[in-house]
């Protein structure tokens, strides 16, 4: 027997596919929509639905906007383009408030263990891109692993032929971290780029 | 200006208001309601306020339910009442397979910190249960700190005179836990209620 009633337990379980909700932050998650007005579950439901319906990828970068185009495609410089995984990663790349470039999202990476190859990520669109818009430098903001090295390698070779300056985020320790706990081969990264001060 | 467009910001501020989510958690659930089907979407909202609908408080016992009497109070034995102080606890208590009675949720305890006196939580029910019922035996499942405490008491003191026999959960050490980390507040109540083996 389910510890819950229908329309309870269908609820715990949609909050419970959600990526690492367990069953008890699920029913958590329950007991407040339950508890609060239903205005607000009405208006959660609706965004949630309008979330789906109205957010898209970016046409140029593949990032999820509510237009054509998103807003750092219309407004930013074209010439230089910040390639990322994922678009969460461009949040993140967002908070340098000094970048004034555009992104290009993959939707992942070279990854043979999971069979996937260039042609399963975004990278003829990449291609497109560059070749269009007299792009002048590509950043390689593909995650610091295997894979991600991996990648911004490949993207390296295809476009260095057009003349295109391809570069990578540079690699060491983090600010505010302890040399310490660092692991040995961020430290011998950080040892081969060191610079004179 | 905001991480994202507006009908994604929305979706992310209603994961936010969930009880113990951040900004990070909220945007991931976020893009994985975006990043999945529709009919996902479409049914998850439903659940929402179909919940929010269909779940009310049983009208015996305050435990939430989609019917008028919870199946609980519709099968059990009417003369055990376990009072509890939330919802969420009766599904801690039903997980003791043993246990046959039925459940009073109090919504709440004795508090004077937060200017919760007995008239604010469910006790006026809890006394109409007992006389009418023929209830034989109130446990009281309060939660084991200072408020729980009290109300546990003031449930006595109300309750004894009419003739109900009423008691507590025990307290002491847990099961599988370690002497070395308990606290001295729980090892003094476990030494004081020890038991001839």
């Amino acid at each position: 027997m389910p510890d819950f009633e229908e329309p309870i337990e269908r609820l715990i379980e949609y909050f419970r596919s959600l990526p690492g909700v367990g069953k008890k932050t699920a029913q958590r998650y329950a007991f407040f929509v339950i508890e609060n007005s239903r205005d607000k579950a009405v208006n959660f439901a609706k965004a949630l639905v309008e979330a789906k319906d109205k957010v898209h990828l970016c046409k140029e970068c593949g990032n999820y906007c509510a237009s054509e185009i998103c807003p750092i495609c219309e407004r930013r410089n074209q010439k230089v383009i910040c390639v990322v995984q994922e678009p969460k990663d461009i949040v993140a790349m967002e908070k340098v408030k000094s970048f004034d470039g555009v992104y290009h999202v993959l939707f992942g990476c070279i990854n043979p263990l999971e069979n996937k190859g260039p042609n399963d990520i975004k990278l003829k669109e990449l291609l497109a891109r560059v070749g269009k818009n007299g792009v002048q430098e590509v950043i390689c903001a593909t995650n610091p692993d295997v894979e991600g090295e991996a990648t911004a390698m490949y993207i390296a070779k295809l476009l260095k032929p057009m003349g295109v300056k391809v570069t990578r985020l540079a690699q060491g320790i983090s600010i505010g971290s302890d040399i310490e706990f660092a692991d040995e081969v961020t430290l011998e990264k950080a040892l081969k780029s060191r610079q004179e001060i």
